[in-house]
């Protein structure tokens, strides 16, 4: 447990699982917080981390049968340290393992995921396209068209973390023949297949997004996901996903918490250590209970998942809710530590800068709540 | 499950538990919701109900071995439809009863616990006075002066629920002689002891809070908490009622969530139900976000609580958080309705008002803010 | 100046002007305040004040050509004191009077003016429908059928201010022949007119709100407003109010900020007044910043006003902001006020309840920033 | 007028200011716009623009009998593109050629002013100290010692502004002798002066600011600022340019408005453009408001200023509160925007960062709200 697990939920996980999670967050400790900052600052991957994260074990975990708190609390400690690193691994591991373990065959199951849980093989997604954010169904513009055992992409794909590196890419296209949307793994050097890095990124900048165009790529039959025949496949994938930004959110914030709990408790003004101000003390206590109420969303919805009985209005709830909460409480920690809170040196600036990115992916605010908004009222308001 | 409770908390509950709420529940729809909004203009409390609420046999049950879960869930309930009904059960349950069952002595118990159970016998609790809120342990003024084996107890209480026609009040004095707060149960036609009813409330109106005033009150040694010694022992069942005051927060907004959503679905605009208008959905879904997240902290201090690792910070949290999200939602509940979230009919206006009372007793957002941050900093800031 | 006009906008008014508001502030301490409690409580309208409030000479001011930031300021003066009086006042000159001198025939102005501004005769508005609030202009369901030199009108409105008594009833009917809203003035008395008050209210409480119906009522050619030909001119009066709304918003939230202060520097906590405190502080603060930010926009939509470059989203900009700012203000002031904040006594608890009013009435916040929206964007979001 | 400026306050400047402020903008989107994010992202100040920016003839501006209003809308103008060198530009004019105007002697006036205003010489203004933030004048530990006609310095400063490169700093002291603050011009290279980029900044990139250190550092008599002989003279410059920061603020969030605004009529989500639905419509009339009520309020500070009734707690309230209605106007810029609010390129980001900065330097809100807090309750509650 730490100071910002206020509510103890940590003591939810069984002996086991909590060795994980502490072997993950002396991982993020050791090994991440170091380099962070600099990777930040030159936006440059840290690619020589990845056998030492290979090693915690932890790719593919909630595949192999580990219960949802567990994968949760994990991605919580990413978070906690380096949403950016986070970021990749949720990528990799949430939206790339899980599309193939969700939606590839036996045969594909076995191909693929063995070296992405060892990450010998990267994984990563590509769904949002340069004109299709929130309206990514209907919107959905690259193109399938299937010529005997071979399929020709066309299209464009905006925002697809790791794709400047990634092994293996999983894109969804609209298949010419039935109009449905299809998921197709291409892998690296396929050629058609280009991704060009998004330069001038303010949050997220460890992250290597890109844009992708995909110029008659051709990618065969046994490539395709075989379990994904339209866009609900790809939906379910994103309600697991979602609930997983959510908890890229608990941790992100409660390592902003700590980071100003800490420093207000170094840092002297009139004499004293201003977390003994009134209002030092209630931006601190707001933090705390954002972080408190978010950690008790997502560790129900984790209940709900491993019960079987999650829709998605339940993750999209939590997606919106808790990155939300995120988002006040970075604002109250840098506010807190005043113009040191710019600086990156003083571990708050990286938490400040990347929330704005995770508010928005994976389904803006907006697209959540009106998600929830159709479940609750029968109604959906989209358009 | 009703729709405001979005993440299935109440699944929690085992089987005979949700029996219990379920009693509650119709007790509450059947008997309590025709009648609410008239007690409430009228500021008359609905003495007739007393005998049907002593049959679903909810008193006393925390000291009855009742989990805690179950008791904040019966709370809920109540305070779902009428949290001034909530408030009453609130201080002869929570205040009263629990005072009597944690500081009272065996005989003590057994003389005052089962009539109280029974509802034969209804307390109040006479802590907070004219000129001290927050600053309660320190600022106490009410005096007790022992006389042999009699208390002569003088001073002034405020607000004191159910003090018009309570049997018992628990008054709270300071020992004149070591300058310790003590309990005293006072009894109805107790001479020296004088209630006074507040007028013009704009919010519980249904409550009778009481200005007392003890003068020269003779009360025997055998009616003081035997187990009372210091204000830390009265601190122990604020801490206990502050967890069930959160959970009436949770009530009173699932209330207007539930209200609100029913009339967005039924109230037409510009040809068709508002609930499918984005600005309209979104309100909803702000609501049922704090519902969802305060729901889930409550149960999770219920656990804390149960499994005896409990503190004062724990509830301090709970209802400075909770009561602030009760706050908003009913503000959001109001704004759906328009013009007609003011009047009481539509069943939107009772937890307007109410939750601006709910908000501040049993410690101010200020104060139990101040009361968390002094446990997470360790310097204490309230002077 | 008082304590609230923290930028002294005050000092903007010619001495004249100042003159006239110090006497609606002098008649709305000495008269109005001793007895605004009780009517509110009683809901009882305080008829006797009516000759007091006509010698002021202020009925009318608009369309004797004073600037609209001396009848700003009068208005900001009668709600920092009342907002019950404050709305009756708005519904007759602003609502009832605006609409006879901005589209009544020079003979109907000359035989219905004087009177009112004499407050001889009181003035009432009937636009709002019980199933049109937002949708006005469309929704509109009462009709208006000319036979010879009558009108038949037929339909039902709600929430009609002051209705219960006036003597002269504004009221907006769709002509069956064009489909074009027409307003006619409705006599006390006049057969097939009902109206009845709307019971239970929690907000202004004070003011007679009533349902209307009209049942064949029979209304002379010469009451009908000659000027008013479509729904635009109807709006051109709600662009005035709604710029009206936004004063008495302002002197809502004035009111409240000074009577905290008063609180707050006279309330001891902890051996000292609560005025000390960093989070009292803090809460006066943002109350003071809302009013002064509020009281900047109203006094430059009155600029814009006598420019005559004033357009209907300056004044639905003007209420949304101000209102939602009162909102945030009110509620910050009855927080400092602990439990005293809910006993009308104290001084705030009427400018909490009756914000809720202001806060909805002449168009929710949501229609209001509609209605700013289109205008910016050119593009209507409204259904 | 542009499109930010919704109530036309423009229109209060007369013609000759207008044209000024025009040229303002010009020179800001034509040579500003190009460079911004490029100098931004590598933390290079442009050099090259000084010598387009001084043909402006805008620095002095306010020492040249200018009205406030009009340095105000240039101040505006400058954020409006970009903070960064709008802050280069209030470090420089506003607080070193403001400590010189107003607080040196004629011959020091006449020294230094004229260069400066020909952007010859670059100011920089030494305050905050590395243990010093809120807590300046007391903490204040940089001493200077006298000896014959010249002072001794020693300390060190953190966070100043253009200090990298800058031809003169004005350096705030604590006299050994008697104890007062005194300001001393410290001109480039002198020996023992020595500035440190401070790097790893995530708003602001552009700004050079710089940790000092003084090491027995010699200045002349003739160098000390000849009318500061207390803090009360050093407050007076920050009472002036706390609300020049207010104007930044109020620039910063109008760019951040106009940028959404343009962003949103274009993006097309669901086959149409996004301005057309609620959730965003009502995010842009949010913003417009805050930038709305905070022009109103910078106007009437500078009318103020103008009339010579200016107080502390009158530009303290204005910066915490248009910094704090920036600061929620940028973040829903950013969520309209989505992802690419996330990328430069956009527009977007820079006014997200930079707003952090201007959030917190010269005095965060808590100070400024203490400051006005003092004034209103005339309790003092900063320790």
């Amino acid at each position: 447990m730490t100071s910002g697990d206020f509510y103890d939920y940590f003591d939810l996980l069984d002996e086991q699982e909590r060795e994980t999670v502490l072997r993950v967050r002396e991982f993020m400790a050791d090994q991440v917080a170091p380099v962070a900052d600099e990777a930040w600052t030159n936006a440059r991957f840290p690619h020589h981390l990845i056998p030492e994260l290979a090693k915690l074990d932890i790719a593919g975990l909630p595949y192999r049968g580990a219960r949802s708190l567990l994968t949760g609390f994990v991605v919580l400690e990413m978070n906690r340290v380096d949403p950016s690193i986070g970021t990749f691994f949720g990528v990799h591991n949430g939206l790339a393992m899980g599309s193939i373990a969700r939606l590839g065959s036996p045969e594909q199951r076995e191909r693929w995921l063995p070296p992405m849980a060892d990450l010998e093989k990267i994984g990563a997604f590509a769904l949002t396209e340069p004109d299709g954010g929130s309206d990514v169904a209907a919107g959905l513009r690259t193109t399938a068209r299937r010529e005997g055992d071979t399929w020709v992409l066309n299209g464009a794909k905006r925002w697809i973390g790791n794709a400047t590196f990634a092994d293996l890419v999983v894109v969804w296209a609209k298949d010419e023949a039935d109009g449905q949307v299809k998921g197709f793994v291409v892998e690296k050097g396929t050629p058609g297949f280009s991704a060009t890095r998004i330069e001038n990124k303010i949050a997220l900048r460890t992250v290597q997004n890109a844009d992708i165009t995909l110029t008659n790529c051709l990618v065969p039959e046994t490539n395709r996901l075989q379990g994904a025949n339209t866009f609900r496949d790809t939906a379910a994938i994103l309600r697991q996903t979602r609930g997983g930004v959510a908890w890229q959110a608990v941790g992100c914030m409660m390592g902003a918490y700590e980071t100003a709990l800490a420093y207000a408790r170094e840092r002297q003004q009139f004499g004293r250590p201003i977390a003994g101000f009134q209002l030092v003390q209630d931006l601190l206590v707001r933090m705390l209970g954002n972080v408190t109420c978010s950690l008790g969303m997502v560790v129900r919805l984790a209940q709900l998942q491993d019960a079987g009985v999650y829709k998605d209005e339940h993750s999209a709830m939590a997606k919106a809710f808790c990155t939300a909460r995120m988002r006040e409480a970075v604002g109250w920690g840098r506010e807190i530590m005043g113009g040191n809170g710019i600086v990156l040196d003083y571990g708050m600036g990286r938490f400040v800068a990347d929330s704005e990115a995770i508010y928005s992916y994976e389904g803006t605010r907006e697209i959540n709540s009106l998600i929830v908004g159709r479940a609750i009222t029968g109604v959906g308001a989209f358009v």
